[in-house]
């Protein structure tokens, strides 16, 4: 039995469950994607962040073109094995295609959103 | 216009988007759960975590009952505007319904899941 038998990918139709990429040393949340089976099975091979790419409809070796992969430090599974966590160094210039380290560069203030 | 209109719910048929919550001190992850517009809009209001709970179908202010109320210090949204990220002051035992502070309590080690 794989471990991958232990993840519970049922919950939503097409297989996909999030999977959030934290700074193993910083803890800062750089992003949220999504995998399946295979994407999660690639990333144990690999030992770098492979996610499924929804828009694309492939498998996303992130980084792959851009430099800024994702080392895999950790991955951590919630109690009900339906989502990943994934413990990261990343490379290259940061997480997000804007060219912010991570995704989350903006908060809810005042009733819009304000740049961190 | 709403900040609520800035956020995009469209990308799920359910209007569910994730929320990532994350210990405002430690940085600690400590759950995954979904809001819809509604759940962050109440969220808003009344200034701790409210999701969408799927399984009950229905808004679940979590820890209204159990006391672990998480308070918002802050929330961030992500370049997408489709995942947000809430920053809390987790009260009483934790997050997790198993009693664990955060919900990853294990890590993928050997093709197993192993107790962290």
């Amino acid at each position: 039995m794989s471990v991958l038998d232990k993840i519970d990918f049922s919950k939503s139709a097409d297989g996909l469950i999030p999977a959030i990429t934290q700074d193993a040393d910083s803890h800062e949340v750089l992003m949220v994607a999504y995998v399946n089976r295979a994407a999660l099975a690639a990333t144990l091979e690999c030992g770098e962040a492979v996610y499924y790419s929804r828009s694309r409809q492939e498998l996303w070796h992130k980084g792959a073109t851009s430099g800024n992969t994702q080392k895999i430090v950790d991955i951590l599974v919630d109690c009900d094995a339906d989502t990943v966590l994934y413990l990261v160094k990343q490379h290259g210039g940061g997480a997000c295609h804007t060219g912010n380290r991570s995704c989350f560069f903006r908060r809810i203030k005042a009733d819009d959103l304000e740049l961190i």
